[in-house]
């Protein structure tokens, strides 16, 4: 077991994202990452899929979660249960910073876009 | 993709803890649980061990995870690495509540005691 001392967000090569791995590989998991994120208002990710489940928690803010023609609503206390290889992409529609930890049943987390590249983070997951 | 509106936790037969599945095997998910809980003031998991990876987040209060002879402490921001098949017991040793979000690589999860026979959880997991 391991305790790991707390991290805020740092800013990525994402536009208005800011990122920090909470737990992945190198704290002895082996199927199980935790990311957590800001997004400031109007920021948004490449809509994009993983092979494995994440659960996404809105901690702040409110937003969206897009996937091909539907579009649900969210705000803090939400969950999203996103399973495996569904696309989605997640939209700061909200008019203040939102925070989220998203949480993904493998370490690391393959990402890819919606022809099935896989995507390079600028993250360790 | 689904949203799950925001809940709290509630009490269950384990004395000064509270719990609410915040995404499971009932939302599409196949290998990711989510929980979150408060302990109040001196409350304590029993002794125990999942079949598979957790992490815990602090989100307010703080405490002890203990394994064996071994005790590390936390507080609200840490994050705790439990690798599968882990002992551990988490006490709530501060003077304020503890609240925490558990995030488990299956669904639903399989929770031992220290000897390995599977323990009833009072809710769905």
């Amino acid at each position: 077991m391991k305790v790991i001392a707390p991290a805020a967000p740092l800013p990525t090569v994402l536009p208005g994202i800011q990122h920090v791995t909470r737990a992945s590989a190198g704290d002895g998991l082996s199927t199980l990452s935790v990311w957590h994120q800001t997004l400031e208002a109007g920021a948004a990710t490449p809509p994009h899929r993983h092979d494995c489940d994440e659960v996404v928690m809105c901690m702040s803010g409110s937003g969206e979660v897009r996937s091909g023609q539907d579009t649900l609503h969210f705000h803090a206390g939400c969950t999203l249960a996103l399973p495996a290889d569904g696309e989605h992409q997640i939209v700061n529609s909200g008019g203040t910073p939102m925070e989220i930890i998203g949480v993904f049943a493998a370490t690391p987390v393959v990402t890819r876009d919606l022809r099935g590249a896989e995507l390079a983070l600028p993250w360790q997951s």
